[in-house]
């Protein structure tokens, strides 16, 4: 009886990978219903879509809009947290995967479904991050990887075997050819790796590209947008050269990422060391977060006292190895976001930024939590404002004890030779 | 008899402040050996500071060219640490100071001297990164601060202070009005801060960069610069647009400078927290610093087992604190220094970088002592080329293992609700 | 006028020093409130040292007695974060000073006055801990320590120098000559140091200890007791041996020294490293926070997730060495605090152990929100119990992966050799 | 041919376990060379364990003493880093691991045998230890691992099962009755763990432990000993109640085994947290572990500068969890040993402790390396001898700069209420 075969959630693109899968997958078996994630890809067909998954098998296609879902509660926490990668990456695929993967349990619930699968690589992170995800969401859910499968890929060993699956099934396939590097979108980021990025040497094209243009391209004048924070969150963005402002959470990202976009700001090209071990090129576009990231970095420089920058910067390198690992929903990280979002109880402000050819050039900054206090900061006056006085004095006894323990070393030092 | 007066070095700019200095502390009765750095400072004319000093009534003035000594021995050091103080400032004068305090205590020790001063305020981190320095180094040694000295303080309220005395004593003063806000200068960066800098809201004047042109002022075609590096420390600068190769450390770091700094590289502004505990404003810039910190990060990626980079990004971190300081001489520094050492031994290679109106475009990079390895990270192969073989089905394996936690702390919670 | 003079609040302790302090402030022309913070010390008599103070000057001495609070609100916060100074300090001395210094400006601002001042030595921790926790709870109190001031210790310069004082001035002394080292007492620890500890080679006398028997002298029989912990704190103790059981938080606390100290548990003798930058020996006996840490320890091992375990060690030291620095009402504090409060909201259940002759020996653990599962954690069981199936196939594949970084450093470490 | 058998080298320990693993393995085809490291397990009997190894149906087996190797290569560095992995077990099985499995590696590379073996189970950490330390060492290394293949499983469900297969094959078995847990030793310490032990609210049987007598059976007199060290190692010990003296590696490690050990030191029972994700508990007896590093801790306090301290914590535990998760080939684990190594340099002296009933009492330290000052220490002394001056006024200062922070943010905290 059809009742008997297993339900299955597949994380559907309806490209040539996840409609091949979707296909092998029913004939081993299993009930499909496609899920399709809108996360904010760029033109992409939802309906088109979902009338192809039904077409090659699947009982049913879901298209969520995940797009606000996944600036407020993903993507601003990378911004709160400062969250880089080895120093330069921003996370963007990562941080897209335990939104996704959420939805899909939601998804595999409401359905009745024990398993899930996906078209991830066997040697990508994206694989690791979907399945710790949804097997913390849900213990004894059952993920199918076809990509790890012996028989799967025994049977597909490249594009053309693919292509013939598709044939002999009459899937139908994108006319345009496959460029040579793979891409993963989403409104946070668009990625590209593989193919004749596999070479380091090597520059990406400027073809290539989806989000942001060249700095060369990029407009001659510059733009200054002005964004506001609160508690970490941006919560205003205005371009004092336009005029335009944005309020709502998603159309202030859209609207970072088109004006940062515009002006050539968030590439970059990297290598990586990926979960699994294997050390990985990248090359990344962030337009809306490296613009947003500088904001507010620039904006804890003034509200955020100096050793709870310092010890936020551990946890930021925490948050960025879990969440770029995939434990996004782990204990250690529900400690760590806890931790960070009491840090930024403060950062309240706005920053005012240019835009210009690739370059985020900060204009200035301003908070009603600021600890910086120009009469402190300032040479030229003795005290500190009413609050109280500095005594330039007692700098004197400071730099003496702070030495105390570098003459004993040094006298240790000195009886040596 | 005037043999019988206390010898002290003075750090003497030639400007107004360390000219009254100078003449105060004669007045108090000590006899002066005014000393100056080259540290690369723009358009520093040493022979009329030189002839100043004597002129104000240093019994010498030594001026030693430390800029060889700068780049290779602290410098480098910055670059091959990647330090960054709280993410954003390159430590372009914190790390001179460590390298003046040496030839200071150097020229004290052979002039006999037992005491030392400076023309830092007491407000800032200068005073105490020299005079840990030089404690560090000489256990002994007497510091000298005016800028601390209530009387001193009590006499020269304000620069018209400062000038009455000048032409009480004719002292000579710069005919130019000073600017309205203070400079710092040596050949890694060019830092401004105080007066009208103080407005944390207020970009700086175009006019005032020394180092750099804006981006906007940048040249509208980009140039290709190939940086090569030894064990972490940069060999070589070639340029590929117009043929240009350095091999000489100095050389490669002036011409870093030069050709970032031609290309509106390496500007920031930020408030960041001095060591006193007050929030400070700050613009700089380091046009060649951030040109090599670029490339050094790059091929880190490439050449770095990632463990290792997680540790090392906690040292750097480590680095960049205790430099910024003053701890350049303690004996923690010492062992972050050798650790990083120990960490570059495979830092080899070349990186390629166009350098675009404010942008460095990473090209490419390639090393003989890569881990990156573009068989295994290839999505496409299945294996990892001849020295083993990766098993895409081991990857089940290890997101099973790694999820048992996440699985045992979710059944936990579940029992919760 | 009387009521012109400067207020000032003074930390009493009844001894030479503080009385010597108290009249000398007097003479200097302040209004000095005693006061005098019962935390526990041994054996102290309130009212005598409250007549006492009278009697040398003071205008009132009041006498808090912050026992409660001192174990509610600091002791416990230690027992929660497992904080320990440089791996063995328990921090007896150091998590006293806020809980005083906060009701020493309680006390200042209801009486209005505008100075505080303590006997501390200025070569120790305890006038930074003081100072910098009553400074950041009122910034601008003035604080007057009479040990650094250049008259006082002129005046003063060995104990019969204030011996004298009090002949003069009436003011009675102790006639049982002064111990040959210092005491500081509270119900956490009491620590003795200088004089003959100054010698680091020697032991200290056994004559000394107030809190503890050495284990030498402990009973030939141990006792269990079982100590009860609801999110980190300890709730209950019951003497599994006498049926002793307590739940109110200072009696939980007096009980657990008691038994630990009968039981010779809780001494050490170290070397340790002051915020002043000079080495320090130390001689403590902490019992009961010996014992509960033990058991706090003990505990998460069972509830608390390896991970969250990992970070909280590191939150945990930083928690140590911002306590003995004196930052208990630093901002970084607040923010450790309350990450460390959140890793505790599971840590829940209760602890046995068998008290013998100075040693802890835990004899079991349990807890209902425990993360430890028999049948998961099984060798002789396959799977992992009804939440999931450990599948032992699956370690193969772990370990593969986490080997893929080392086999290609041993491949580029071959082709070098 | 039998000359086309592949050579496999099996960790043989004479036990059931690996003796049906060894029969099982000829039986897939393996030409099996037992190997069994002298690592200084108690009482075994190497003759024998090689004649059965043989009688089983190896072509050999080859039994080498590592013991020496072990002490100096591996137990010595834990002792020098204090490495204590989740503030409590002291590494005794994961250390021995690396230095097994080198052997193992020389062995099968002499051998040309291109597999190796062990009967660890799936579930814990020492499959992890051991494979990762052989692949790191020899990447194209085979490890396979009966107690993970699905066929071996199936067939060994319980003891029975290897009894009647022993009896099957004319394996002799052991007469006495298996402990109901497992046992693993070698000269560092022996762990129990398993079996009854699994029922975390339970205590081990005191006939359980084979290196320490319980603190209640220790003598009723103490003995002292005095342990010198040299660069962070143990150089020489000597027994002050009888006169003892030990300098060579093995025999000092042996010597505080023994002399620990009869006082009932070194016992611990805890929950620890596996690499693989699964909670454990342990009962370990680590007799002259806890010694040494008891008297290694305390030699640093008097050693090692503040922040060096403060740093080689974080190396420490970075060193423990590497080591507790099998990475001691990783190039992290090459960069921290490097680092620690660099730490140890000025840590050399003598520890005085003495020994009673569970407890390790320090009686004093000196060293010629000593930072601690004496006179600097001293409160009744206000400079700090030849080498510098201390002068307490200085203090005042140092306070007043740290509080800057704490002030500005109290005042922006005043505001807010």
């Amino acid at each position: 009886m059809a009742e008997s075969k297993p339900k299955l959630v597949l994380a559907y693109s309806g490209g040539l990978d996840t409609s091949v899968i979707l296909k092998w997958l029913c004939e081993k078996g299993f009930e499909v219903i496609a899920f399709c994630a809108n996360v904010g890809q760029h033109e992409e067909d939802f309906s088109a879509v979902k009338a192809k998954a039904v077409a090659v098998g699947a009982t049913k296609c879901i298209v969520t809009d995940l797009r606000k879902e996944f600036v407020t509660d993903y993507v601003f926490d990378c911004i709160k947290s400062n969250a880089i990668y080895e120093g330069r990456y921003l996370l963007g695929t990562s941080i897209a995967r335990p939104c996704i993967a959420k939805e899909m349990i939601r998804i595999a619930t409401e359905e009745g479904a024990s398993y899930i699968a996906h078209g991830a690589t066997g040697k990508g992170n994206d694989q690791v991050r979907f399945e710790m995800c949804a097997q913390a969401l849900s213990p004894t859910i059952q993920c199918v990887a076809p990509w790890r499968d012996a028989e799967f890929i025994e049977s597909f060993k490249g594009r053309s075997d693919l292509l013939a699956y598709c044939e002999k099934h009459g899937i139908p396939v994108d006319a345009k050819p496959k460029a040579n590097y793979s891409v993963d979108e989403n409104l946070f980021h668009t990625s590209y790796e593989s193919g004749q990025l596999e070479d380091a040497a090597c520059g990406p094209d400027e073809s290539m590209f989806k989000m942001t243009v060249s700095p060369q391209r990029a407009p001659e004048t510059s733009e200054t947008v002005v964004i506001e924070f609160n508690k970490g969150i941006p919560v205003k963005i205005t371009n004092k050269t336009d005029g335009t402002v944005k309020t709502d959470p998603l159309e202030i990202f859209l609207y970072c990422n088109m004006i940062a976009g515009k002006h050539g700001i968030g590439r970059i090209d990297i290598v990586e060391n990926r979960f699994v071990g294997i050390k990985s090129r990248g090359v990344y576009e962030t337009p809306g977060g490296t613009l947003l990231r500088a904001a507010h970095m620039d904006l804890e420089g003034i509200c955020m006292d100096r050793e709870v920058k310092r010890i936020t910067e551990g946890l930021s390198n925490e948050f960025a190895r879990l969440c770029y690992y995939g434990f996004w929903f782990a204990p250690e990280m529900e400690l760590i976001r806890h931790s960070l979002d009491f840090s930024q109880r403060d950062v309240i402000g706005h920053v005012e930024i240019e835009l210009y050819k690739g370059t985020c050039i900060i204009k200035g900054r301003s908070s009603p939590k600021a600890l910086y206090n120009a009469d402190l900061a300032s040479m030229d006056i003795e005290g500190g404002g009413d609050a109280f006085d500095y005594n330039p004095a007692d700098a004197q006894g400071f730099i003496r004890i702070n030495a105390v323990r570098l003459k004993t070393y040094a006298a240790l030092r000195a009886k040596d030779n």
